[in-house]
């Protein structure tokens, strides 16, 4: 094995060029294995070996700085970097991270996880190249779909001051986690297509100059910009932004890779090298399946199939399934995903109402916004978002929506602790973004059954309104407890005494395993459902308060600003007296690892609950 | 007076063409008349006169669409719309909103405020309208400054998929709040200087034609994208984008304009109308100095001289100084300016160093990540932008430097109510937001010499810190109470009995009147200047409860997870029992009026507060 002699960092430069193809297949084999039985993010990873291999080889790291956009395409980067050994551990509790960080290696330049920032970390990082008067190489790898998100254009657009070498790497695999969407992509399509580009240009240039005073021509077409091989190719739209354009190049041939680096470390100022790559590469089922091999679960080698033998619907599922019948009842819903449509459910939405499903890119400001006029054109919108992402649009969801108070319907997808994505990928701060925001409602399901009860009432409802439910299974106890929606109020799971839990959406779940507990030393805990983190039920909590002397409020989301904190405050402004304990997220970011063991370290499972209401009555 | 002759909606097409240039200047008097006693944006609305003019004759308002972006260019719109006679009110409590008002007129079509939203905006409207299958026609206006926001871009890559026609105004006035950045700026002045580029296309086009085989390579050039016209100019950008590009057109010539919107209205699709407009335009003044007339104070129309004669220096003015100063006193801090680098006091900074300024365009998500980078590169970022417009960069303050602890300094201009701008531009949810932040710390000063002790403590300081402050004059008083900045320490003020206010940042001003009023009635409150709201200063509250029956948290921001909600919360879990009157703004958006009016609104001015202390004793 060719692999086993990649012990550390720039190992890789030890070995003969013409081993490189063999040991890109073992590097693949390796993946293949590691992700079949960890799971993780496979098509993207398979999609970048050689890349990789080809920038360690050019790079002198850790001197110089490489940033991944999004960053999930970075394992053969941690195989190349000496953690090939700790894959064992990908992406579980106190393991390696599926994403960058800086925690981890000397080699990991910045912590990504959201899409479309790295250009704009790693020009901050060039910035300060260019003052420090240091000589080291930057190099950002970012794919064709984080390029359609607007950050990555504001920072290319800011790109053209620099007068020192920066690379920038387009992973062009003509599909990012979904199809990719927009003019933009569109062109780039048509650059591939379009082969004959250089003999075009070669022929104009020289028919050009076969004319009297065509070499002036020729000549002035050049200085005037970059010169006639902009005629009809996207290349342009690079160098409109004042960045050379190198490429496109075959992004599995390392030889060809080291050639364009090598002519792009020779401008001086920003460059982009377009590579062309192939989701999936060197596995069959990835190449086909490209998206579902995106982030999958563990799965069989031989049959591609994933082995979650789990019968369980997802949440997701269940939203799928109300978008489908709620699309169907009423022509005015319409869907929109930020380059998510499997993610979030709305592929079969999308399948039968293809008018009126909009992907807008991985551009969750513009979906928003979008929604917003949607919304103004009589149409009710609803935005299907994780909830990490939706960070991303905290600004259009205040001002285009709340502000104006329009009927746009938030399904926030993975809110709460996600597990082995990690620390970028939890969904820990709508619930206190959105409480903040001025006619905004929120709600969340205690099971699978609710959540459908509760798009239907978002969308029968008239004004923002954000419905978050968690990643992963569904729920699905508790069936006969199904009262209607009712705005503002909570619902009564089961009554009981001293002890109130009044638990926000996946809580319940959780609050019925800590009813087990504690009425094993003898408490018999009132559980109640509250649906509504905005507004909530202040009369409910009067009443629990008229015979409770405890009241637990559990929310999956941060504590400042959360529920707990609100129902605090509005007791003690209406002089409500009852003891609290708020379970929710203390001030800090979450690793990876599963939910359940991540549960534990922030004391959210049903035994840390439990005890500080068992410790709350022995200190009492 | 032709202006008398426009009393409603489309009474405009009344007016007979060749009174068009009469009307136009009646126009631009009117607007520096009133503008000169109210304040308010001039030199963007003198540009935009003949613009505006041009699309009422060319519209049927209110059924077509019209929706500006930013919005504060729309005087000529409201003049035009039957609001003249209310400019007496113009941006005063009560009175005109400065920007778009869906509330005020039906031709107002979106409430804008932030910039670069305009396009997503429009272009659900868009959409809606496709479904609907409605013939209105929907124009979007957007100036080149806004062009640089990234959701203007992901915008604008999401248009092509339109079938339906579509216009987007681009009114570029060579300079947006300060000067333009970026490359596609360069793009944009590159074709205003290159005003040869017709001849020289037709001649390309005609030497091409004269070869054999010529007439077949024109064709092709022309099948492929857009033609040879496009070969050396940024409208490539806009098609590359596939978006049909019209002009550039002198924007002041309303025959010119309507030619240009008659040829864009046959397209059937997304077309971008490119005119060029003056800053400023017919009011020398504001033709030479643009940017003090972005939004100007009250005004002397024959000396074009503010009457502002406060001599008092705004908080502003002492950011501006400290800046200046540390830049001088270590050469590793490094500024950084949305497009705002006059609004937030840093030309100073960019004068004196210029290469470690960086105005990025109006990109937050770029210049809070790119600061990011350059933290990583070593340097000290001051990242200085408003408070409402730090809302587009939630995501990246949380996850690229929160989550990597980064040593990013945000200064937060206008934190807090902000007067006559109105709803969209209050700075009130940042103190929640940022407080839900891991690793974020959070000060702001009580008076102008705090404020520079806050920014050398963040300079000194080591991990994302934020000082928030107000719009307007810096608080000049209690100069001899000047302890040194200490981490998460508060800062007594004056020790009184009973009732404790502890006062965050603007609101120690306000305290001191709320004593005056209350020491009337026999009371002599403690003061307590907060200074920090992150971590706030939890031993404080625990001694004040010692000796004080009430505490009063003032905050000038939304109640939902700001400090007094947060000080409850641990106050209960702490087990410190005194009555806490959270003073802070309710769930609810505001209007514009002057900050003393907008005070009282929500209940943040001395009487109000005094109020609710005095009736705390009585019912209690």
């Amino acid at each position: 094995m060719i692999l086993d002699e990649i012990k550390k960092t720039n190992d890789i430069k030890d070995i003969p060029m013409d081993k490189m193809d063999d040991l890109a297949r073992e590097i693949r084999e390796f993946l293949i294995d590691r992700i079949s039985k960890n799971g993780g993010h496979l098509a993207s990873n398979l999609g970048v070996v050689e890349l990789t291999m080809a920038l360690h080889l050019f790079l002198d790291l850790p001197k110089d700085k490489l940033v991944f956009d999004v960053g999930h395409q970075c394992y053969t980067h941690k195989i190349l970097t000496g953690r090939k050994d700790e894959f064992e551990g990908l992406r579980k509790f106190g393991g390696l991270s599926g994403f960058p960080k800086r925690g981890e290696s000397d080699c990991d330049s910045f912590d990504t996880g959201h899409s479309s920032n790295s250009i704009s970390a790693s020009l901050g990082m060039a910035a300060a190249r260019e003052l420090s008067g240091d000589d080291y190489r930057i190099v950002t790898v970012i794919g064709d779909g984080a390029l359609t998100g607007g950050m990555a254009y504001e920072a290319l657009n800011n790109a053209a001051s620099l007068t020192s070498n920066f690379i920038i790497i387009l992973n062009d695999n003509e599909m990012s986690i979904s199809e990719n969407v927009g003019g933009l992509s569109r062109s780039l399509s048509g650059l591939r297509t379009n082969g004959k580009y250089r003999e075009f240009k070669d022929s104009v240039e020289k028919s050009l100059l076969s004319l009297p005073g065509g070499g002036a021509m020729v000549a002035g077409l050049r200085r005037t910009k970059a010169g006639i091989k902009q005629v009809i190719i996207p290349e342009m739209f690079f160098e409109d932004l004042g960045i050379t354009y190198v490429g496109p190049g075959n992004g599995h041939n390392i030889p060809e890779i080291l050639e364009l680096l090598k002519d792009a470390a020779r401008v001086d100022g920003p460059v982009l090298v377009h590579l062309k790559t192939l989701k999936g590469k060197g596995y069959t089922p990835a190449e086909r399946h490209p998206a579902r091999f995106h982030g999958t679960d563990k799965f069989d080698i031989e049959t591609g199939l994933t082995q979650y033998k789990g019968r369980k619907s997802k949440y997701t599922d269940i939203f799928s399934t109300v978008m489908r019948k709620q699309g169907d009842r009423n022509e005015n819903v319409v869907a929109i995903t930020a380059a998510m449509a499997d993610g979030t459910g709305l592929r079969r939405f999308s399948n039968m109402f293809p008018d009126r499903f909009f992907d807008v890119g991985i551009c969750e400001q513009h979906a928003v916004t979008f929604a917003a006029g949607l919304s103004l054109g009589g149409y009710v919108p609803v935005v299907a978002i994780y909830s990490s992402f939706l960070q991303r649009a905290y600004d259009q969801m205040i001002e285009d929506v709340c502000l104006q108070d329009l009927h746009v319907i938030f399904a926030i997808d993975r809110a709460g602790i996600v597990g082995s994505d990690g620390e970028t990928h939890h969904g820990i701060f709508d619930i206190s973004a959105l409480m903040a925001m001025p006619n905004m409602t929120l709600l969340a399901p205690k099971n699978k059954w609710e959540l459908s009860d509760m798009m239907k009432f978002a969308i029968s409802y008239d004004g923002p309104v954000a419905v978050r439910y968690p990643r992963g299974e569904a729920f699905d106890e508790l069936k006969e407890i199904r009262e209607p929606i009712e705005y503002g109020r909570s619902e009564v799971i089961s009554k009981g005494s001293r002890v109130a839990l009044f638990a926000y959406g996946s809580m319940v779940k959780t609050a019925l395993k800590v009813k087990d507990i504690l009425e094993k030393d003898g408490f018999s805990p009132t559980i109640v459902n509250a649906r509504f983190a905005k507004p909530f039920d202040m009369d409910m909590i009067r009443t629990l308060s008229e015979d409770h002397d405890l009241l637990v409020v559990m929310e999956e989301g941060i504590l400042s600003g959360g529920l707990g904190e609100n129902i605090i405050m509005r007791m003690k402004e209406a002089d409500i007296h009852m003891d609290v304990i708020p379970v929710a997220i203390e001030d800090r970011f979450i690793k990876h690892g599963s939910v359940d063991e991540l549960f534990k370290v922030v004391g959210l499972d049903e035994e840390s609950v439990a005890g500080r209401i068992k410790e709350h009555y022995l200190n009492g």
